[in-house]
């Protein structure tokens, strides 16, 4: 069969079951399914701390098969998933399924186990490194499954995922389960992507290296839904946690693109009181940032939030008034952490919150302005993040598809070629995030409107911005760069791309 | 068949269903079940915002035979449940079963509406004034059923109680369901009572005075959760929401119950650092915190928390360093309100998070000291406070079982005889907690401790307490009121009482 975005799909795929292609729903009327819990929790007067990871194991009962969960809140600083697995490896078990909300080039240690048959499929949002290589080439059992941030939530809250044993990194625990991401050595601020894992897992175990006395001064996860609490000696690295200060580009070509795309939310209409807007931490992005904040002061514009991964630079106008709260599923730096502790205007968000299409109204489906990156876009405006040209997995959705599918105006801002290879394709390799969503590419030698955005064209033209055709951006491309090879991929699925409804958008080929 | 506090119950009844027995469990291990929630939620363009309560009701489908539910934090200045259920009665929807944290006199419109059968049944955690009246008189088609405040929040993560539409008061809503109870002129503080409506109804509305723009910047019931939206041009009566300052009582018999009351905790070997502690809003309960904050201070005791309905007076305490943090379910007065705003070591907590049995552990389980009222104790410490020694309603649990079973030292603090009538009786009129539950009773003629409590007893002989037995104190307080004569009770059952885990514990019969 072939979905809306003319994906060939199998109906089956062993390992995950029934294929439902992706569509491009009416989805004004969700049915909201919520799993049934039914789990025993031991309520023993010795309490809920337990010595090690290897006595959780066997208080949980372990055994081949079972799925654990894991939260990125740590970054490429977390040590959890790995002590964890090698505890679980150590044990003898097989066939474990890890339900990661994202992997980083830290989680190297899981090739081993991939390999070994301990860890036999991987889900998560985001996926970099030597396991985005690993399931690349092929080495994982069953083919990983690649969510969204908001397709996550959804898949864990209606019971298409169904873990087992989550694990939640706790910088701070209290002796009864109580959890807060904003003290102690490992602090990496929010912890939205975890609440859903600890709201519908059937065992809970929080891991930490701050123990506190009950009961917890700060509580994002509470303790009524978590089992065990354990400790490890340092969870993270907390050079690995945050990066550091985020920075604005000095590259022309990003702050050209970024001034451009300032001028687009200004024709667009959206330069007005109220605004509210997302943008990643890359140097471009943030130049968005800082262009709209320049525009905003000329023009006395008071937004009403800002959302998503929150930067420093978002902070600085959260409190410098721009805006009037900002809305956090996830703090990049230690300023953002140390806001998210301090200031009640920055507010943390769930997953579920932050994109689940099929709860009663996610924060992407009130967000006007959206900045997104492309590794590459077609000609539909389908855009992909999750594969490099070379077809190996490099990333994921994140939020990218939930931020585009809620926001009035979805802004791909990009440089046309990057390491020497156009950007804009007839086709791209993986769809992760479907054209109809995208209202604007902006890249520095034109910028291309979604001719689904009916009128939009006209108002950035009036404005006097340079408005091609996006066959046009590719054209051009080209002409410098070349046409792209086509890549070379076998048959076998290594991974099945989720929309965030869970229709499948597209599979992932061994290279 | 008779359950385990000797109560003889029929094995089914008519509007409630099978009758389970209240015994006492080993209660190890808990089998925690959650609701399969399925409903469909209109993610329309026009957005949650909805002109009236009528609208509303039409939007849901009301009809005859639903149960819709309220929260009580608007105590006796309340205005939501009144007009919403005037509405139903106007469109002659008919058998409404009303499910409402608590009923408080401000609710008498609900007499006529159980007259005329628009309301069949009621569903409450505490039911005092005119409805207890015409509940008392049999005027319901169906049995009341009275839970307790975690029992309410278990029955309905459960799905035992199943709600189809829930009415939120809410204080503050901005335009997409994100409701707080801090800001405007109907703030009553935390919410925590309509926690578990919100999570579980299948349909959710916001009845608010003060829609503000999105998104609201304290958010304690969020947006995920809530359908609609809509406005009352008052939600609440000020001066019924909150009491006045809560006052120490100045009865010397009060006072000396009070001082003796705190000889018992430091006998008892709870006066120590980490000290957990809670005490109810009456003068009596006060003046027990009072005594406590003086040995603390004496002995240089900081405690760990203070939990329940808090008053000014624990806030107080917080401030001055006797508490390291409040969890608050729900705030008695103005202090406490302006304090749970405020100051972040002044937590909210939901009524699951408080007491329900049924989840991963409450907060209840923590507590060393809980001071609990009585209007009558039995000789196996069997407490009532659900109805008056006339057989009729006045009260119900709220905490009063939950606080008992999970407390360390549960201490009923009362008079031994109050308006000529004794309180300590061969039988209560009704068993609203279990008296295995409870520890140690305290009256100005002596304190007699549970035997179940074993050495507990020796441990207040020793620190030169009058300990008597229970026995003794009926016999006194008979010796000077005489033997209270036993009341005349029909056979119609008009109220059940659920124990916190869904068992019934007793029935009110008709007087």
């Amino acid at each position: 069969m072939i979905n809306e975005v003319g994906r060939e799909l199998p109906e089956y795929i062993e390992g995950y079951g029934q294929v439902k292609p992706f569509q491009y729903a009416l989805d004004n009327d969700v049915v909201i399914k919520r799993k049934n819990i039914l789990n025993t929790y031991n309520k023993s007067s010795e309490g809920k701390y337990v010595n090690s990871i290897k006595e959780v194991l066997l208080k949980a009962n372990i055994k081949d098969g079972m799925t654990i969960s894991f939260h990125h809140h740590l970054r490429n600083g977390d040590k959890v998933l790995n002590h964890v697995l090698q505890e679980v490896a150590n044990m003898g078990i097989k066939d474990i399924k890890v339900a990661a909300s994202s992997i980083f080039p830290i989680h190297k240690p899981l090739v081993k186990l991939i390999e070994d048959g301990v860890v036999t499929q991987v889900m998560a949002n985001y996926i970099s490194g030597p396991v985005a290589d690993a399931i690349s080439s092929g080495k994982l059992k069953y083919p990983a499954i690649m969510h969204t941030h908001g397709g996550r939530a959804r898949s864990i809250e209606s019971g298409d995922l169904n873990i087992d044993i989550a694990f939640i990194g706790a910088p701070t625990c209290d002796t009864y389960g109580n959890i807060n991401g904003v003290q102690g050595t490992s602090a990496c601020g929010t912890l939205g992507y975890a609440v859903a894992d600890a709201m519908y897992a059937n065992i809970v175990v929080a891991v930490t290296d701050n123990l506190v006395e009950y009961p917890a001064e700060y509580v994002e996860i509470s303790q009524e839904y978590v089992d065990y609490v354990t400790t490890l000696e340092s969870i993270g690295d907390p050079s690995g946690i945050v990066s550091g200060t985020t920075q604005i580009t000095k590259d022309p070509i990003g702050l050209k693109i970024a001034c451009d795309t300032g001028k687009v939310i200004e024709a667009a209409g959206f330069l007005k009181n109220g605004l509210s807007f997302q943008t990643g931490a890359g140097g471009t992005s943030l130049a968005v940032a800082h262009f709209l904040k320049k525009m905003m002061h000329e023009k006395d514009i008071k937004g009403s939030f800002a959302s998503g991964g929150i930067t420093g630079y978002l902070v600085d106008m959260l409190n410098e008034g721009y805006f009037r709260t900002l809305v956090d599923v996830q703090c990049f730096d230690l300023d953002a952490i140390n806001s998210y502790k301090e200031n009640r205007n920055h507010q943390g968000m769930s997953a579920s919150k932050y994109g689940n299409p099929h709860n009663k109204g996610a924060v992407v489906d009130q967000l006007d302005v959206m900045i997104l990156g492309a590794t590459e876009i077609d000609l539909d405006f389908n855009v992909n993040v999750t594969t490099g040209s070379d077809g190996r997995i490099m990333g994921g959705s994140g939020g990218h598809s939930d931020t585009a599918a809620g926001s009035k105006l979805a802004i791909v801002v990009t440089q046309l070629i990057k390491g020497r290879i156009p950007i804009v394709k007839d086709n791209v390799t993986t769809v992760t995030t479907p054209g109809r969503s995208i209202d604007v590419l902006v890249t520095e030698r034109g910028i291309a409107v979604n001719p689904e955005n009916k009128g939009l064209a006209e108002k950035l033209k009036d404005a006097g911005l340079n408005v091609v055709s996006i066959k046009e951006l590719k054209e051009m491309a080209e002409k410098i760069a070349g046409k792209p090879e086509k890549i070379e991929q076998k048959d076998d699925i290594v991974a099945i791309v989720e929309y965030r409804d869970g229709t499948v958008i597209d599979l992932v080929k061994r290279v």
